[in-house]
């Protein structure tokens, strides 16, 4: 009995269950979520009347830091090869959807899941067929092909059946086209699908869709709701959890790296404070689910985003929290009006930065400018000016990213990690807990 | 019997004694080290001849990230406050030395641990009082009171003795003025001392100086040695290791951050491995010496240093390699010629970067200019531009920085903490094992 118990005391001080895997796996991935991104989201949610800054939900989970460089001599990985390498744990070169560099595909961690019996799914705020989200799914020599893309996701089949359970996210031009309507392909094999937000309530059992935007989901920080991410994973999570075997889930915070690509940072951290809702949901899953392991990392940084620029030692949230739309819409707003004096008072609306003279002429001839980037880079050049946020690329950058992980096997993120190490381990514990 | 042998068995598996503070402390602060400085250095190290990219030693030892925001609402500090608060636990204004805003002084570790009986003492490739250092040893309302700060080293006492047992770096001129001879100051209390690299090994005990240039060390990328601060780790530990109670060693790698100011590149890289090279020295010495903990990290990060820049997805190590020497000492070759001719080919000597026409004549003017900074930014632009190194920044930023920690109580250090949190732990340890 003495024995006995003493048995039962040396398995509660056992590290937890380390090779034991977890039944469920929420990936979660912040397209272009370099380290600054992560630092700076939360000196923007942080309140300068508190004397503490406080950590944020992605400061609580983290746990290491992963490489991201491609299979190529570049060293700066695309969003192609960076969601290659996290969904088969495998590199490849830029622009590859989870084929390798003969263009022979490798296979995801979604089509394993599907293999073994295990419910999967994906959400994303861009067309559910872009880079990152298409590296789960399908397999392509270029992201480029969107079409093609699309219709790997009804024409590969496992078990007779297309790859995802479920998938939600933006992109009806690429599902209902003139040349083929993938949608109903989908409902033919007994998908549920919406195409209204409003509706989600009308998907109640899997295998189910939803594709809520033309392209991409709106931006969060032109929203009101403030990006739809969060409701979006919740669904996600109630569909899936009825999964006898378990699930994989892959969510993406799709529009950080878009943010990143303009040099938007108010459009930047819009978009974090999106994830980080729906990392507090997929958060309070694993709280009630032990059974689950959540990871959250980043396919590479975007834009060479620093916090503090031009040798000033300060960093400017005040600035960004008053920036109310996008660079892209409100340079569509601008481009409505056509006096000097009604451009300077709508942009001060919306940004709540006066601009000077010389600041004025130079918004004016961007306007003007029959490239449409003109006028938005100048417009936000005056937002990363004065909010002092650094930017040193429209592309991305080799920078590592964060490794968050929490709930069962969390600990195995711990320290530094190749991007692939990621995948590769939760690959081994879809094929454990199988 | 069986009862004995399963507790045993339960002891063995208790994680490692959380609670029992390690002997012997080694801290090394990268000054300016903020993350893209730690991956760029591994693909500087990379051979390209490999499929794979080895890990370095700071990342094997990685374990969390840290934020660094001061004390006041600009988000980003300077060297001081961030020294302060890795000595003290406590954030202060920016230029503070291990004062608060009131001026009153904030207890450090080394005066804790001297207290307490323990060894102490401070490397740094900079001049020993410089801020990280001095936010060690003294106290001052600013950063900027070399003097003060280095008079403060002799004349705080503990126990009537100076505070460190052991410092060694650069600062002659600080110490042996025409107003005061510190050196003979600490001479006179029975230290041990040398200002020649050669004569280490005539400190044979503590309590013991060695201040090895006027001001700073030499620069590693400008030293044949490739930079000392290996050599002067491990002459430290060996002095250290006989203390009874223990010792606390801090080691600065000071001039990742000057590199970063420059926002050169090739000095940046050279000083990482400089400290690299410190950071195995003491890696080693944990490994003889179990009882010890070593923590890693930096006080901020400077530059705003991206790999990768302007819109191209690549960061071009094979142009870094083949500079030679800093930018200052570049434009100090260059600004001893006459000939534009002359002025292309050393560049090119210097650099392997071929300047054109247009490039050239830039560089000329750049180094007619009365201003030396002219010259230089000129001359590391084309680096920068080559290699597609981004900077947006002569200053500092808020990213958050890396940690890494090894040995005995590692594991409290992974995941993200403030740098506060981590000064807190190690004097904690100091306080628990005296």
């Amino acid at each position: 009995m003495r024995s006995a118990i003493l048995s039962l005391a040396i398995a509660s001080l056992l590290p937890a269950v380390c090779y034991a895997a977890p039944k469920n796996i929420i990936y979660m991935i912040g397209d272009g979520m370099g380290p600054a991104y992560v630092a700076g989201y939360r000196y923007y949610q942080h309140d300068p009347a508190n004397a503490t800054v406080a950590s944020t939900v992605f400061d609580d989970l983290l746990t290491g830091m992963a490489s991201t460089y491609p299979d190529d001599d570049t060293l700066v990985t695309d969003s192609a090869a960076g969601a290659t390498a996290l969904a088969t744990g495998v590199k490849s070169y830029n622009g590859a959807i989870s084929v390798n560099r003969q263009h022979i595909p490798i296979g995801t961690m979604m089509q394993l899941a599907k293999r073994l019996g295990k419910a999967n799914g994906i959400v994303a705020s861009s067309q559910v067929n872009h880079a990152t989200p298409a590296s789960f799914l399908a397999h392509n020599s270029s992201r480029r092909n969107l079409d093609n893309i699309a219709d790997m996701y009804l024409d590969y089949r496992i078990d007779g059946k297309p790859v995802a359970d479920l998938i939600i996210g933006g992109g009806t031009r690429y599902f209902v086209r003139e040349d083929r309507n993938l949608v109903n392909g989908f409902t033919d094999l007994g998908y549920q699908y919406t195409d209204d937000y409003k509706q989600l309530n009308s998907l109640t059992r899997l295998p189910a869709m939803a594709l809520l935007a033309d392209i991409a989901l709106p931006a969060a920080l032109n929203s009101d709701n403030g990006g739809m991410l969060a409701p979006l994973t919740d669904k996600a999570l109630q569909l899936l959890s009825s999964a006898d075997k378990g699930f994989v889930l892959m969510v993406e915070g799709s529009q950080i790296d878009w943010c990143g690509h303009d040099n938007d940072i108010a459009c930047a951290m819009a978009e974090m404070h999106d994830f980080a809702k729906a990392i507090s949901v997929a958060k309070a899953y694993v709280d009630a689910n032990p059974d689950t392991l959540l990871v959250i990392t980043a396919d590479h940084e975007t834009g060479g985003l620093s916090l503090g620029a031009n040798g000033v030692y300060q960093w400017r949230t005040d600035v960004i929290k008053q920036v109310k739309a996008t660079g892209r819409e409100i340079a569509r707003q601008l481009q409505q009006l056509k006096e000097p004096q009604e451009i300077s008072q709508r942009y001060t609306e919306l940004t709540g930065i006066s601009l000077d003279k010389v600041q004025l002429q130079l918004l004016v001839t961007a306007l003007q400018d029959a490239d449409d980037k003109a006028a938005r880079n100048q417009i936000l050049q005056f937002i990363s000016d004065a909010s002092l946020t650094g930017w040193t690329s429209g592309g991305h950058t080799a920078a590592d990213v964060p490794v968050m992980a929490y709930g069962k096997n969390a600990a195995e993120f711990n320290g530094f990690m190749d991007n692939t190490a990621i995948a590769k381990k939760l690959i081994q514990y879809i094929q454990q807990s199988k």
